[in-house]
């Protein structure tokens, strides 16, 4: 099987399950328990929490937050720092962030949604004229988990508090952790990542938070996380992540330059008479989202999945969604045949010379074989 | 080492990791997926939906939704089903239960709280006495986490209804689910779970839910769960917890009957001139609160660990709160000398009867000798 949807998840990373395959058979206990063992798990959650935020952040002016999910990191960040005035977003978030935006706007925020720019990316004139002195959050996705687009946050958290200072400035970094090179600068607020797109599990996830802000927690309880997260640690799918951390940010520049060859020689790849391209060439190397118009792409999904070439159409988390089109695709302004027809390849470090050649060879196959069928 | 902590969380079940190993290295795929993989994924998590669901519920009238705790899972019920008129709960619920109810008190709502025994059930007629025609939800644990007292939630649903038919029930059934005999009854609404206090995993908890309330998420994003909790779904979290569930539902009355004796035999073997007892004799077998009041449960805690003995004092997942005491215990009537001297000896049925006895000889020794020391 050749797997090309890594930014939906990846394959857990096999070191990093065996280094921490000790929190569930001997490292076992509560982290909260105050007898010895207890107490040694609270210091192996510091651990953990240092290694994961060091890498992106300077750790005297942010903190680190565990949590269930990305997508609860979206929602805390959303729910607890967007209740009052107006809260920015984007037309291109994913649904972590999107349908909480929904949400805050059936308790009564105003929410206003900023357009994208053909590749994914936000229109950056557009949000910050959006942006007054009543709005209290701003999210913007770091790196667009359809298109591969990246906006940059760090300019744009400047740009917003230059206009507005009180606003906050929060963005989903789901995609971009551990795959491009990016720092946090002083004016992001907060940050949310994920465990399970970087070679970690599914069910951890972390919001980064600037240690100034006040904490608002969303899960409410013993008090664990110094209150800003109750609910007993995952002390294994922490230390997984942090694990699989470390040798993410150890090769990613490598990483990062190989993918992007590696996304260009797909690109070259495929039949041009048939796909067309949606990813920029400055975005993500480990995302390349591709079109090809006229035809639909979850039938090309299931062809390419029966030759072994697992791809996912647009967000992998959207899929339980009614909307046939991708409301992303439809925003970058692609029309209906377009967005239909979209198929997103996305990579991991561990994808080959090989696997790349073969995945064009296959999707090509697939799609000359549905555009004859379907004349 | 002697671990009878098992009420904060237990050793994973070795088996239930080992079936379900094959989740990490092979079947990670994001069940959302379009693919193969992912489909077979969905099934799989449904396989597990029935295997947590059936053997506490009948399937036709509730439904079981995958949380990332049971503090989550108890939140949900809370914001989601208690958000007008009043809520009634009780002096002894977990915090994730109180912790919730205190903040829907920071937004408007009225919460009030019914007193307990005391032995830490709650006092029924004065639970009673709180309902009215505007309450909007009852919420009432169901093995009390700190004494092990038994409420029956199935007969003060019943009740609840009966006074007030709109009220909905929600239970924390964290201590119950798979330790004590208990089918749902028609009357309750919610039921929430957690898989790391019965040998399976932290970071993995459900709420059950009958069919016929409306779907109120906590978590919002790309509509995973039929859109009642967004969130790739942990499948290795959900598979674990399926197979330990499995295996102490199997074996539960066995255990009841055994760990009930165990629990016996313990407090027999205690010194009656130091430990005073406060869990009842009728209460859940796998927790034994006992007090030695005039000593520090803390200290004996740490004395017990030196030994190779692990006991809890209280709540584990309140020893990060500021609060000296043990609100329930206070609330179970407990003067401050007996509230201080507080452990809580939990079980599993991997507990022994050599371990059992080691345990009482331990702490023995360790409060006759803190008590001298303390003369």
């Amino acid at each position: 099987m050749i797997y090309l949807d890594n930014a939906a998840t990846t394959k857990p990373n096999e070191r990093a399950l065996s280094r921490a395959a000790a929190y569930l058979t001997e490292k076992w206990q509560n982290p909260s328990g105050l007898y010895r063992a207890g107490l040694s798990l609270q210091g192996e959650l510091k651990e953990a929490r240092s290694a994961l935020l060091s890498p992106v952040a300077d750790e005297t002016l942010f903190t680190l937050t565990f949590t269930s999910c990305g997508t609860e990191a979206d929602n805390q960040a959303l729910f607890g720092y967007g209740r009052r005035g107006n809260v920015v977003t984007t037309a291109g978030e994913h649904a972590a962030v999107a349908s909480a935006a929904a949400e805050l706007k059936n308790r009564g925020v105003e929410v206003r949604f900023a357009p994208l720019n053909g590749d994914g990316s936000v229109n950056a004139e557009a949000l910050l004229s959006l942006v007054d002195d009543k709005t209290s959050l701003v999210s913007v996705i770091h790196v667009n988990n359809e298109t591969g687009a990246i906006n940059d946050v760090n300019g744009l958290a400047k740009a917003v508090k230059a206009k507005s200072p009180r606003a906050l400035f929060h963005s989903d970094g789901v995609q971009a952790y551990g795959k491009i090179p990016f720092r946090l600068g002083r004016e992001i607020d907060l940050y949310a990542v994920s465990a399970h797109k970087i070679g970690a599990l599914k069910g951890t996830g972390a919001l980064i938070r600037k240690k100034s802000l006040p904490v608002r927690p969303y899960i409410f309880g013993g008090g664990q996380e110094g209150g800003e997260r109750s609910g007993t640690e995952n002390v294994f799918g922490i230390k997984v992540f942090a694990y699989a951390a470390e040798e993410k940010f150890r090769t990613l520049k490598e990483d990062f330059t190989r993918l992007r060859a590696e996304r260009e020689a797909l690109w070259n790849a495929l039949d041009k008479d048939i796909f067309v391209r949606i990813s920029p060439e400055e975005g993500s190397p480990y995302i390349l989202s591709v079109s090809a118009p006229g035809l639909r792409g979850e039938v090309l999904l299931h062809m390419a999945d029966d030759r072994g070439l697992v791809v996912g159409t647009g967000s992998a988390c959207s899929s339980n969604a009614k909307h046939r089109y991708s409301r992303v695709i439809l925003a970058c302004g692609a029309d209906e045949r377009t967005a239909d027809g979209v198929l997103r390849l996305s990579f991991s470090p561990q994808t080959t010379a090989e696997e790349r050649a073969a995945a064009a060879d296959i999707l090509n196959a697939a799609a000359r074989e549905l555009k004859e069928k379907t004349r």
